[in-house]
């Protein structure tokens, strides 16, 4: 099989050359093919929604496959990119027994594939398990080796076969037929690679059966990857005055920082809501219910007199401001993502222009957001059904409006406490616009809504991810995200937000951050760390599960610069794990990853590998992650890895490096490691490739 | 919710009556509906074809459902008969954190159902969550007395609503709105269980969204429930002459022995291939290449100059011999089915009449079933290929011939050697014009191809099950067939077959056979039993899975009558579990199956129960499986029941008969039990129904 790709629309562990493919006869009216095929990936489960992967991804098409009998299938898959360029992979048995083929294909363009399988009966294959082993057993051999000559005649007459492979094929075709080379030498002639090749290449097939015609959406990287960084601009420039109260930090303050946040390898920089904030009911420092003057309110409790969606802050600056803040980014290559928050503050100028856009009571009030007995004064939740095409033109009109700031990127507070129509709805009006804009779903929730979001068109979701800390919970997430949903759900584990400061995190000490900021940038594809994490700020308002004295009702005044000169700060543990990022294609893979086994229970090992042939730069990249996730001990154990995952037999030596400390050590299959968390809690080894 | 059926199609855990549903506003062009569905069963995972049940079958209907946000929904699933007959019924919540909704109905109709699940948001249901605990808080009571009062007055301005729930309803109104009732006493009518059930019944139900229709297939109750039994109709009556040869059985001589098959409880009578066998390249006794004159050959060797697959093999008697064995049968209370094996010995009529139906190698010779480097050169395989209408009309043909002799079932040799469209084809065909027939598939083969069988119309499969023996390997395999595969496949558990004698029954002696009885009767919904079990036949071939001197390649002759007399018979034990299938509705079905836990790992529990609603008795069936799966022991072990899967809170004595020794005992959740696989193996206990 082809082992270089012969098509710039994708890179391909098989691809080989094109050829028109028709099925061998007409389907009978049944709904089984001639070789059927039964399940398949990419794929969504419900069969509603078209499965995604972005450009750059390694994305494994696996297909259920078989026929009746013993004789051999081949299995091909026939992908078209949004150009119109077609091309043709050869999927690999799994040999699960579960009749399964599989073969990864990289997409490099953006837009709406169209792929298809197509079987048929392997002639060759199936000649050649029959002729090895009857002739060589002495069953028929005159039989096999004339079948074998017509087949190979057969081969060789197709117009489109070079040259070369025909002289082999009509060489080997005589050799068989003549007598005077022996059912030994014969037999070389069965397993003669080049004849392999060539079968391969270009299979004589019969029974040809070629399937419907899916659909995969393919977006633009960022969709996939990125290491994400949030920060309240109005903390960035925040001063202190004379008099206690905190003036605000603004845009043009907050754009100073940008530069640090893109040294330590960010790719997106996330602002909570940069609105005007309502005044009515405004929650006070600790989600309390008073407010003293100064108090600056939840951005989430959005819109004024000063304006709603459409407007920024007045202590952050002029709309001009925030242009020149995206701008600034972009200088540092940091994309902005905004946040898209649909409720509104008591004095948001929709409760006054658009009453109907909420909900009204008999009493004539209108209704806050509430979790009975509970009500949230600050907050009135839009009702989307009392003008569904209103809401929708009004919404669509404010993401159009950032958009045109050079936002591409919103994240979306709450996504599951609205209807999951409009956001199919949003989402696919904005993208069939701007096929780059990006959506990320804050959607903690449960499972069938968080997976329907991800199916419905967010390109990216919050996730499980803080709330799996030990080893046995790790290993079931990573496993379920890089494989079981990964054809629809892109996970962006966050580290930590405004809302989650987790036990772990408030308990672990210095090891936890690292050992979460080190999986959360080396698991999945994107990461994303909500600032202070850097500054191990870890103490929770008591009985709560988030920072005291949170940043969501306050300005927050940090010393980033004093913390990392004191050697207090994990900037620079961030910064290096954004650079193995950057270098090691592998890490940034959601897909690829495989547990390995440890025999300590706290000690996590997972391999993630990309093959050459798959890889942005051609040459294989493999990572393996040991981690000690207790942060409180230092573990010794074994690690037992399994190097045929790329492609080295079990048993050899390789050589690893680990990219955090630059320590050189020789491996094999089982591996003795120490991990003290007081230390060093994990391992990033890089497998030198032996060419 | 109802408790008793409206309706003579179905019976139902919670039908309810009919009402229009339409959806609240035109679906905005998105695939999500307002309140939207995910994933749902019955259904077949790929989606390709309709999912099946039988007529008596407790069918759940379960989908994902669920709503942004806090506020209640409510699910239904619309169910339209063949006869056009329309019922509604209403979901629970399972409560799992998966937003699964479930009800178990029975359908009473043979045809193709259509069915639909319809959501909506339950407004009684989120006012009453709200009320409750709003109005006990002292937060907003006037309010949510008013909303509660405005809701019961829209309920009551239904005009479908009857009289009494009118009446109730508009008191409920008047009492929340009044000034002198206290909100102690609101509260009693928020959770006025009257008011609940008849929102239940009726609801009023805001933005309800109907989801697209899905089609069940609903056979006959033979198609999934039945105990079969096989035997040579030419062992059958058949006479070892003074010279030693045997002369063969007949169609009346085998015609004897249905009574006694029918005694013992069965309900299908299979018979292996009744056609003429083939002299060209006859086995021997034990699968030898080699006959001595006499030798009967292998059943499925099908053809020889005295016909192929629409004749009778001579030494069996005529045509109407067998329409004569048939009538006999019927007049048992047993239906024959019929081999269908197709395949010809090389001296069947099809090859020199149609040479093409098979494979022509170059040497000018026909190819002969092989598993290279062995040829089976007794057997010519079909090639499906060379003329395939050609080979469709003449097995259409054959099966119509023996459908008109009065066959209704045919048991399907080797499908997955066979285009699984062909059988797509001739199953539908067939069943178009009789859908009463039912196609057993012998697919021994891998879970794909086999679970693809049963998509494509196959009523019926055998099974991994004789080879699941221990408690483990038991548990794992009954959870996939009542489950998992339920909507698609239905497991013929058969305990022996002429090919398989598994080492469990050649080492386990008399208990082993014992157990593996009891589990293939009460664990699914059919099983089987080939001849000669009952007789503990027990020695196999040397090195091979199958009994020795097979009665594939002899005639074998038993004395049925002599075993049972001197107590060396499994027939009465047979007959037993017969009679527990037939007085037990719980036992019969497929579904509704529960592994229950016990600390010995050879002791394997399970609950089979159908609920009143459900059951064809209009009384609950719960019957408790407990079996000492390992033949050389007595187990002593404690078995813990969860009794709420029928109803009744753990913690709680209820009686329990054995239905095999006829003892009686009080058990509760955690139960003692001694299973001494020398005397029984084995308890079936019912659960004694308390009114």
């Amino acid at each position: 099989m082809a082992t270089t790709t012969v098509s710039a629309s994708v890179r391909s562990l098989a691809e080989i050359p094109l050829r028109q493919a028709k099925s061998s006869r007409k389907d009978a009216a049944t709904r089984a093919a001639r070789i059927p095929v039964t399940s398949h990936r990419p794929s969504v489960p419900t069969g509603r929604y078209a499965p995604s992967a972005h450009v750059g991804e390694a994305v494994p098409f696996t297909v259920t496959a078989f026929r009746e009998g013993h004789d051999r299938i081949g299995v091909h898959v026939r992908l078209t990119a949004p150009s119109g360029t077609t091309t043709l992979h050869r999927l690999a048995p799994l040999n699960d027994g579960f009749d399964r083929w599989s073969v990864s294909v990289v997409p490099l363009e953006q837009g709406v594939w169209r792929f298809r399988f197509e079987t048929f009966a392997d002639d060759y294959a199936t000649w050649r398990h029959a002729a090895e082993l009857k002739i060589a057993a002495g069953v028929d051999p005159v039989l096999m080796r004339e079948m074998g000559a017509e087949l190979f005649e057969r081969a060789a007459s197709e117009r489109a076969r070079p040259a070369p492979e025909k002289s082999v094929l009509t060489a080997g075709a005589r050799a068989l037929r003549d007598a005077a080379v022996t059912d030994d030498s014969a037999l070389i002639i069965v397993r003669d690679p080049n004849i392999a090749r060539a079968f391969a290449d270009r299979p004589v097939a019969s029974l040809v059966s070629v399937h419907e015609e899916h659909t995969l959406l393919v977006e633009r990287e960022r969709a996939g990857v990125g290491a994400w960084y949030e920060f309240f601009p109005r903390s960035e420039g925040a001063e202190r005055l004379p008099d206690g109260t905190v003036r605000s930090g603004t845009f043009r303050t907050a754009a100073e920082r940008l530069p640090a946040v893109a040294d330590m390898g960010f790719d997106v920089i996330y602002l909570p809501p940069i609105h005007p904030i309502g005044e009515v009911n405004r929650k006070g420092p600790n989600n309390t219910l008073t407010t003293s003057p100064g108090d600056p309110g939840s951005p989430w409790a959005i819109g004024s007199a000063a304006g709603g969606h459409d407007t920024v802050h007045p202590d952050l600056g002029t709309l001009e401001d925030f242009r020149t803040f995206v701008r600034a980014a972009s200088d540092a290559g940091l994309e902005v993502a905004l946040d898209l928050a649909l409720q509104a503050a008591p004095d948001h100028p929709w409760v006054s222009s658009h009453p109907e856009w909420f909900t009204t009571l008999p009493d004539g009030s209108i209704a806050y957001a509430e979790n009975p007995p509970k009500k949230y004064q600050d907050i009135y939740p839009v009702n989307f059904d009392n003008d569904p095409e209103g809401i929708r033109a009004e919404v669509l009109r404010i993401v159009r409006h950032w958009i045109a700031q050079g936002v591409t990127i919103f994240r979306v507070d709450n996504p599951h406490t609205k209807p999951l129509q409009f956001w199919e709805w949003l989402i696919r009006t904005v993208n069939a616009e701007n096929p780059d804009v990006v959506f990320l779903a804050e959607a903690f929730t449960r499972p069938a809504p968080m997976q329907a979001l991800a199916q419905a068109g967010f390109q990216q979701s919050y996730s499980y991810f803080t709330w799996r800390n030990t080893k046995e919970e790790l290993e079931e997430f990573f496993e379920a995200i890089s494989s079981e949903t990964a054809d629809f759900m892109r996970p962006n584990l966050f580290v930590n937000t405004p809302d989650i400061l987790t036990e772990y995190l408030q308990f672990g000490g210095r090891p936890a951050y690292k050992v979460r900021a080190a999986l959360a940038a080396t698991a999945g594809g994107s990461y994303g760390v909500y600032a202070g994490y850097e500054l191990f700020e870890n103490v929770a308002r008591p009985g709560s599960e988030e920072n005291i004295d949170n940043e969501k009702y306050e300005y927050k005044l940090r010393d980033w610069a004093g913390a990392e000169a004191a050697g207090d700060s994990l900037a620079p543990y961030l910064r290096r794990l954004n650079e193995i990022r950057r270098a090691h294609p592998a890490v940034r893979q959601l897909r690829g990853y495989t547990t390995q086994w440890s025999e300590d229970d706290a000690v996590l090992a997972y391999v993630k590998h990309l093959p050459a042939a798959l890889s942005p730069t051609g040459v294989a990249d493999t990572i393996i992650v040991v981690a000690n996730v207790d942060p409180h001990s230092a573990r010794e154990t074994t690690v037992h890895i399994d190097s045929e995952i790329w492609g080295l037999p079990r048993g050899h030596d390789y050589e690893v490096e680990d990219l955090l400390t630059g320590a050189h050590w020789t491996w094999n299959e089982h591996n003795f490691v120490r991990l003290d968390a007081f230390i060093e809690p994990v391992h990033i080894l890089s497998v030198k490739v032996t060419s």
